[in-house]
């Protein structure tokens, strides 16, 4: 396997200059007025006629001579002959004399010989003949022709992005097609044998992987103004590569590789694009950053992007979103930054940029805590964590808690979770959080919840596994965290061991798992349901007078533990194993069975200094309704 | 002719209540992930599986036994025999042993019997053998399956909106369609028979002008995340109004109408309201707000607009579009809000709530200013001018300049322009804006330029017309202005006479209008334009030694002034006229011949507060270069 090394890194601002030197640009489209809204003009748009194209009455009521009015008032109304009416979108059949008066709609011609109007509202009508209880100007009530827009008038510049406000101006002046930009096509070339597309079937054995990345990219293009084009996925064969990547060109104004991880991908991409194109640089000076690839193919820009999912949306948000959107003719979105302090400290200190991923939660004063979800250098970090980007400059080696920091969003429609959980897994919790506007939970287990809220990161976090006390069994470190947190409130929940349909090995507790010749899957030590399964085992030692250890060995598979929730379930599903721990919840789900062995307290602790925020008051208030009572619905 | 009165306005909270019990909600559709970006989730997605769905290689290198490097260092490698290699996307053929290692790509599964894996970059190989120069911990490199997301975990709540980020996390899952909440779908009926739709013919004579309201709507609609419908444009006729909003209630969640401001028009749609629904109010206590209605049609709501289109904004913004947000299940846009102080101060006092159109300018230090845009009670303001609203309360008499507002703008895209000019109309100015980005300039001629400029909003006034000393000739107020700007640059246009192809009635100069029988067509005293023509007239009557007013006299159509730039020169065009004041440029466009008579300067005056400002100073940068220079192209 040869791999290529890369040197020389680009500076983060070569990286930029490089981008910034391919032409994204898309030419200019004609669009109808129903399509125009977010656009941007590619030209100066001038009036064409006069808004209104007539003298017009702007009230319901009377068109005549203002100087037939002079001295009217209340007690002294002038008296007019109404020698007709005019209606909107009606031309006038009268021409006015002096003395007379022609009845008018909102909207309508001001008829030949008059000069103002009086609304219905100052007026009387005796007979044929209104009476005007006031005296008005020349002018008075009428908007004269072009005086909402002029002919000739400079209408809306280039490079205006249309709004409803402008699309009313369009279309004051009977402009019904505009010529603007055309979105960048970006095409996505997604490489790698291991991935597969959504709503296919996965091979996990052969390591195989949804591709991630060409939809987020996709979705990331769409908010920088550009059009996403999808290319069928494409193997680390250099043919097929070659033919995808050119046909991408071809079609495209920019194209993105992104989605392996693995070098021979990468590899073969970088092949292509040195032969067969122009690479302008290999590496960025940033973290991450060293896969990234900037060169030319064919006509066509083109950016290799990282594999790791992250990675990729961050290299993409800070090289490539601000070329797409300066082709596309758009500002930088407002709502793209946020300006927090940084709720841990964090080192750092590896003398190149640093696009550190973040996650945004807000303190009881509603200011933004900010904090890194990417501890490790090639660590894929959850998605589901990361809010965006915070640039720290290569001289940087720490950021203080407490020191400003901005981040740069994933997208501008990203917004800070209200409540930020960490803790066990639980289906109750699950249906609490659906009454909460934009939580975030991270199902990290009991234990490292208890220590994420030791650090002051979370609002909440919530243990499951007995206690003792009032407090969950843990670790000393755990114990401070959980005697310092507010309980917001608790439920019990019953845990047990999940089998097959029908019960064939007639389990009827863990006594089956020590005596009979059963595969067991256990949960991992951060799980509050493996301390209640030791605490279990270690009063089943006791009953026997046996060694907790020996109940152990004999039990298969104790130390074959998931991390996952459901995932020791789906292991008795899928034929892999007998009896696994679990929820009689999970078990319902999977139709498998549940045979009960004990109940646990969930208890969900409040992070101190967050009593007062209002997600955590509304969690502690469901938390004393039945909310909890519906766990076995 | 019989009009509705309407009495009893509803407060603005009545109105929110109303609009608030109608049901808006358009139910849950599936959407492809592609289609996902911005919808929002109808119900929680959880995890049906783990991600990874196995133990992946984090980095390239060599999986194995971490024991098997306990004590192994730079000096001191330890040597593992090479059995074997596995890629990403393949299933491992090998069993590890005790003292052997599988070369190993990143994202590959971890084949049975490893437990930790060592970068390529702390190896070296030696035949079949790696040298391992660092040791590993079990788990080091290595992530394991459900890491990032276990099988069973939350994934994203109901409510969630699409963003890029959760893109990545439902494809991680491999869910490729998502259960989101149908957008609102909003029938938007047109009403008044004046009302034209943009693209086609207009008849100025018969008060035709275009449809603004359904276009400013129906982006509105999509803004608040709505899907408009726009239905064929109906007459004030009883039957065919009913039959179209009858159509609109049975096929959407709303119906708005909107478009006339005539009487005749909102009484029609009234009647079948009232009839054939259910009208559950009609008016607002809100200035503008009379015509609003509110109630039932068949299962759909509907919302009566006012006719005029900064009104049915305003209404549609304040009242109608939260509505429409809330059946979306989205949020209040982050950036629809802007903060500011008021520009000038602002009488009211009409004890009912005002939503005041106003328009919005940065001064030096990027503070936002506030302007309102409509001063009278009827009049339609140009659409060009508003970008937002500011709520005035009732009991509030007037607002200090100064003075600290919330502005909600027409849209979330809307921003202030970077600068705002207001004066008289040039084709060479309008280059100059072309290269500034995004200007807003207010052609309203010399002298109202003069006045804003001494009110202090906008940041630049142009003036035009002959000069005395160095001041442009206008009125003492206007004088006073000019005197305390600071002149930013000028250039000279020349001015004349526009007359028909061929100039058939051989015009030399103003001579002719005076001694020939010519039909002539003016420009209003606002403008630069009649000032110069104005002096020369003075020069031509101290030439002949007769007064200036028997000139004036013997020019048929000196009084038939027309504010807009071009509209004297389209009367010639359009055979109603034999000459108009005007530019050479605008002949040119027109396909007409132009006499030139003499030329004036155009001056750029800047707000002695704002030549700091950024798009000013930028302005004054491009006069001085030889920007101004290229009028003659």
């Amino acid at each position: 396997m040869e791999r290529k090394e890369f040197r020389d890194l680009a500076s983060p601002e070569e990286a930029r200059e490089a981008i910034a030197s391919l032409s994204l640009e898309g030419g200019v489209e004609r669009v109808s007025l129903e399509d125009a809204r977010g656009r941007v003009l590619a030209a100066r748009l001038d009036a064409e006629l006069d808004v209104p194209g007539f003298d017009r009455a702007s009230l319901d009521g009377y068109a005549l001579r203002a100087r037939d009015t002079f001295g009217a008032d209340e007690a002294d109304p002038a008296r007019l002959e109404i020698v007709g009416e005019v209606h909107a979108g009606a031309e006038p059949d009268v021409n006015l004399e002096a003395g007379e008066a022609v009845e008018i709609s909102t909207g309508a011609v001001m008829p030949p010989g008059t000069d103002a109007m009086v609304p219905v509202e100052r007026t009387d009508t005796d007979d044929s003949a209104v009476l005007v209880r006031t005296s008005v100007a020349p002018g008075d009530n009428v908007m004269f022709a072009g005086a909402d827009v002029a002919a000739g008038e400079r209408a809306l510049g280039p490079g205006t992005r249309v709004t409803p406000r402008d699309i009313g101006l369009l279309s004051a002046l009977g402009i019904d097609e505009v010529p603007v930009r055309k979105r960048p096509t970006v095409g996505i070339v997604s490489t790698g044998d291991e991935l597969v597309r959504p709503g296919e079937d996965l091979n996990s054995d052969r390591g195989e992987i949804y591709d991630v990345n060409s939809y987020t990219i996709a979705a990331g293009v769409e908010d920088a103004g550009g059009e996403p084009v999808l290319y069928p996925h494409a193997d680390d064969e250099q043919d097929e590569m070659e033919r995808i990547l050119r046909q991408a060109a071809k079609e495209c104004d920019l194209v993105l590789s992104s989605g392996s991880t693995s070098a021979s991908a990468v590899d073969v991409v970088y092949r292509v694009i040195e032969e067969r194109g122009e690479l302008l640089l290999h590496g960025v000076a940033v973290k991450p950053g060293k896969p990234v690839l900037v060169g030319r193919l064919s006509s066509s820009a083109y950016v290799g992007l990282p594999g790791y999912p992250v990675s990729a949306m961050m290299i993409f948000r800070t090289f490539v979103a601000p070329a797409i959107r300066q082709a596309a003719g758009l500002p930088a979105p407002d709502a793209a930054t946020v300006e927090g302090r940084m709720a841990t400290q964090e080192r750092y200190g590896e003398g190149r940029l640093r696009l550190m991923p973040v996650g945004l939660v807000e303190d009881a004063d509603g200011e933004t805590l900010v904090y890194p979800v990417d501890k490790g250098s090639g660590a894929t970090t959850s998605l589901a964590e990361a809010d965006g980007v915070v640039e720290v400059a290569p001289e940087t080696d720490y950021l203080e808690a407490g020191e400003s920091v901005t981040a740069t969003l994933f997208s501008p429609d990203v917004r800070p979770p209200s409540l930020l959980g960490v803790g066990e897994d639980d289906p109750t919790l699950n249906r609490l959080l659906d009454r909460l506007e934009n939580p975030r939970y991270l199902s990290a287990g009991s234990r490292p919840g208890l220590r994420r809220l030791r650090e002051g990161v979370p609002d909440v976090a919530v243990v499951a596994g007995p206690t003792v006390g009032n407090v969950t069994v843990a670790t000393a470190d755990e114990d401070e965290a959980d005697a310092n947190a507010v309980e917001l409130g608790r439920w019990n929940r019953e845990w047990g061991l999940i089998v097959r349909p029908g019960n064939p090995a007639e389990i009827e507790g863990i006594t089956a798992l020590v005596d009979q010749d059963l595969r067991f899957i256990n949960r991992t030590t951060d799980s509050g349901l493996r301390t209640s399964l030791g605490k279990a085992i270690t009063d089943l030692a006791d009953d026997r007078g046996t060694d907790r250890h020996d109940i152990v060995e004999a039990i298969d598979g104790f130390d074959l533990a998931l991390r996952a929730h459901e995932s020791p379930a789906r292991k008795v599903a899928a034929g892999d194993a007998d009896a696994a721990l679990g929820l009689a919840e999970t078990a319902d789900r999977l139709n498998l069975e549940f045979v009960p062995v004990g109940e646990e307290p969930v208890r969900v602790l409040a992070n101190p200094d967050r009593t007062a925020k209002s997600s955590v008051t509304e969690l502690e208030a469901l938390l004393e309704t039945d909310a909890v009572s519906q766990r076995d619905q």
